[in-house]
């Protein structure tokens, strides 16, 4: 099972591509799309289409990933979110991947077992169960990661390689969250 | 010249496909593809696509046009155009066509003389500059092919084919309107 999560913003778009063997998360692929902000909102379009597309192609994913959108008061850049979420959709409908989406607050409770974590603890715990080693990710990235993990483990399909958090979501604060890390090594998938 | 004139939205799309020959406008073909509202917001977005690629494949045009945003205050159907939008884009870039999109006032007033038109008066003028015959279409038509004859008459391409408005545009109501059209019926291309 291989699932693609993406990120996707005006300049910065990030995705991630993991496969479950039945017992493992495999990192597959990752990386930010940057777009230039010479270029047209037309020319930018095109291409988070054709560089995903290429990303589609060589991992063949069955399944793509969203983050549903925090919508905030401003018109302007919620047209432009959507312009670039609208490029993605078309892509997967093209290729016939399924398509979902999650909430931010599924998306970090299924990571991390709390809803309001930060995206420091997203991408600690996007690193651990991915056994990524070197320098951490940019954030465009681990988030990415983070949706598709998100998908694995709530579609069932992971649900067997992460042992459900051992605290309660509600009122865990950092303190609660570096324990929480600290007494479950073996959360990690290895 | 064939160009391809696309007003989008979230549940009725209109396109209109118009050949300028270097002395008249011949309408091509147009539609409006309708979005069942039962379906995922990810099919109508498919959909959309599927269809106007079809359109492309058919007519062959060199450019797609698209008017500007005028944006409101919702932030979610911000979104939703922009989602659209996002995909009709996407697919122009991917078959190399050229974008251009236009303000609505410029539409209005490159089709009927006057920035403050309303759809009826447009879809007027477009219907006697394409010749058309028989019961008017919906205003989703005409409006996609009142940008596509706005991208004809602005790039220079089209612009012998209709003479200047013979009146100002910021002070004609609809009696200047009717007046204009009347003695003015030279001014539709046969």
């Amino acid at each position: 099972m291989v699932v693609l999560g993406v990120d996707p913003g005006s300049l910065h778009t990030g995705y991630g591509v993991i496969r479950y063997d039945g017992a493992v998360f495999h990192l597959l692929g990752c990386g930010v799309i940057r777009l230039h902000r010479r270029k047209s909102y037309f020319e930018r379009i095109g291409e988070i289409y054709r560089e995903l597309e290429s990303v589609i192609e060589g991992y063949e994913p069955v399944r793509l990933v969203l983050e549903t959108v925090f919508l905030n008061k401003n018109v302007q850049s919620a047209l432009k979110l959507g312009q670039v979420r609208g490029a993605v959709i078309a892509l997967a409908m093209n290729h016939r991947l399924e398509l979902s989406e999650y909430a931010p607050r599924e998306v970090k409770a299924a990571v991390t077992g709390r809803g309001a974590a930060s995206k420091q603890q997203v991408a600690f715990m996007v690193t651990r169960m991915l056994q990524i080693t070197g320098n951490p990710a940019t954030h465009d990235v681990t988030d990415a990661l983070g949706i598709a993990l998100c998908d694995l483990l709530k579609t069932g399909v992971g649900s067997a390689a992460v042992p459900q958090p051992a605290f309660s979501s509600g009122s865990a604060g950092k303190k609660n969250w570096a324990q929480f890390v600290q007494s479950n090594p073996g959360m990690v998938v290895r």
